[in-house]
């Protein structure tokens, strides 16, 4: 699915992403699927960000209409819907990771394990490694 | 320098990250800096994204405020500020790089030489490669 050309503000590939993602939630929403295998609005509204329910119902939609994110009804509860990251959605890992090694670098967060951060931002074959785990994480059947 | 604690939602990384960063312009102009060497504010103003003045004001200074950029008077015309990225703007460039993969690949954009976009994101060391160049650029004098 191609975002509405109408809505780009350039043809610049970064401009195209952040026409889709350049906010403060979409983002956290799709970190949420990956790093916390997330997969219900709910769980989504538990996150220690304190989203909306209204922008999280938005960001949800925009997610699903540029083809990041899918749903469909939860096979063992039918009323409700579990979100999934399409491939375009799992493509966004090495956007997480770079965004989480420079804010774990440069923000000085006390309570998150900086040195393994470190440790996969210098070097290039564990960010890779670690990149192909939560890729196979995304992909795989919880 | 350290972005405010009252403004973060989590300490987690990414969204930190996402405070500073979660907005449709600031990566724009950063863009600007890292691949079209853009130093003064009518050269951002010019970008084909069509940015409000007031806007880029606001986002300039929050980019200063927070360590990512840092303003100078312009040594050949006083009256001008010259803009440049400091250490931890420069560690942007993989988010950049990054997110103009997924862009090139996921949505489409006729204009743009896909072709060796696709390349850098398909063989590590080429993206690699790229990056050491324009951090270097970046760090260079112009």
């Amino acid at each position: 699915m191609v975002s509405n050309v109408e809505t780009r503000r350039s043809d610049c590939p970064i401009s195209c992403s952040l026409d889709l993602l350049g906010d403060k939630w979409s983002l956290l929403i799709v970190r949420d699927m990956v790093f916390g295998r997330k997969r219900y609005f709910k769980e989504f509204f538990a996150s220690d960000e304190g989203i909306a329910t209204n922008i999280l119902t938005d960001r949800l939609k925009r997610l699903e209409d540029n083809g990041i994110v899918s749903k469909q009804p939860d096979l063992e509860n039918g009323r409700q819907i579990v979100y999934t990251l399409t491939e375009k959605g799992v493509a966004l890992i090495p956007v997480l990771v770079e965004l989480l090694c420079w804010g774990a670098v440069y923000d000085g967060v006390s309570q998150f394990d900086l040195d393994k951060v470190r440790q996969i931002l210098q070097d290039t074959r564990s960010r890779q490694r670690f990149m192909r785990e939560l890729k196979k994480r995304c992909t795989s059947t919880p």
